[in-house]
């Protein structure tokens, strides 16, 4: 049977998941950020991320939902106001929409989901399916992959601002604000796993519940790489030219 | 707004949308039954598609338990006998299992899962995931690819059988049964479909309903190319030689 570990010892085994299956490996990833995307693909990149920007603070709401303590709850309730804003036009998810709006995307198209990939859409429930159906501590353990989302940031925006000439700094606002949230909430986390992992058997569920976590992130790059740069979009699925905003139809 | 359709117009839209997007159009279909797949890549499919014929009972209870009209679990039901059987090694299920087994795949193995691509695992997600929140009506509507299962059974048995050596009758077992299955299913969905989507909401969430399984069907398989034949499997899913039954690790 497996061993127990250290709480040190089950950090290093986390960040060597990160290591090993975070999505800063993709290759579409690595595409992205060096420049060679098409604009087509940074279009179908941000317009299929919005869907899973968007279920973050219902995925939020469901770990919320299933905390008995008031003093857990409290701290992790400020991951939906990050996301969601104190008014109308703040918080992440419109600092994503801000995103799809510099490249000439239609903010309703984008919403509506509709030119998502099947394959995002599926990636968005499994998270949400797994967050309600999986046990709490397996729940916040899928966040972890916030430990290792601020050094892919800091790469991903220095490559898009310099490989992309549609691309500007307030474009990019949402990972600006990013980093410092990601470190404030994965260190809370993290500590909440390491108090709570107390048997091998719960120590190898966090593990896997972080590999799942990848696994869906790395999916959702999978599903845009097959579609758009080795074979095509799903029936339906968003093409160079669809979901333009309606005043660049009008000046096309 | 959409008008009304005759059932006849709504039988033939619903049709037209299996012409489009069944995923007897996808290219790793005409792959696979034209014989240009890898030993490997029919593993990798059978494999994965194990996991989709392992959720039907699932969904199917889900259906069931959302019918308040003995009149209409009664004939559902029946989709759960042709796949659990009636004993051990009896049903759809065993006869996939058949399939793994002649191509040498670990049962242990196949049933865990734990070689399937993540995209595979979200499929079957979304799908259950469906029929628990979709109207029931839409549940059903979604059983409608059935309609379309028989001639594409037909070409991939023969096309499999004339290609690949290590594929028997007997390996197909699965096949074998199921046309007579998915016609008399597809006839009773489809005349409950008609005679409940009366309004042009509904015929348009019946279309709909289409679609979205039709999607999932080609996500499974824009997967599979993905993974096996323009790039990698995610980390940790299925490579050549994995999953091998130990009597076939033994003799090796």
């Amino acid at each position: 049977m497996d061993q127990l570990l250290t709480e040190n010892e089950l950090e290093a085994r986390l960040r060597d998941v990160g290591a090993q299956r975070y999505h800063h490996l993709h290759p579409f990833q690595l595409r992205l950020q060096s420049g060679r995307c098409s604009r087509t693909e940074v279009e179908a990149w941000a317009l299929n991320r919005y869907l899973y920007q968007a279920c973050i603070p219902q995925k939020d709401a469901i770990i919320l939902s299933r905390m008995d303590d008031p003093a857990l709850r409290r701290p992790w309730r400020q991951r939906i106001v990050d996301h969601d804003g104190e008014r109308e036009g703040d918080g992440g998810i419109a600092r994503w929409l801000k995103l799809t709006d510099d490249l000439g995307l239609s903010r309703a198209a984008v919403m509506s989901g509709r030119f998502a990939l099947p394959a995002t859409r599926f990636a968005v429930i499994g998270y949400l399916s797994f967050v309600r159906d999986a046990t709490l501590l397996e729940a916040i353990a899928s966040s972890l992959t916030e430990l290792f989302s601020p050094s892919i940031i800091a790469t991903r925006t220095a490559g898009m601002l310099a490989n992309y000439d549609f691309i500007r700094p307030e474009t990019l606002a949402y990972f600006t604000a990013r980093p410092v949230q990601a470190k404030r909430d994965s260190d809370f986390a993290l500590a909440y796993v390491k108090a709570h992992a107390t048997t091998p058997e719960r120590q190898q569920a966090v593990i896997a519940a972080l590999e799942f976590k990848c696994a869906m992130l790395w999916a959702m790059l999978d599903a845009l790489e097959h579609a758009y740069v080795y074979a095509e979009p799903a029936p339906g699925a968003f093409r160079a030219g669809d979901a333009r905003a309606p005043h660049l139809v009008a000046a096309a």
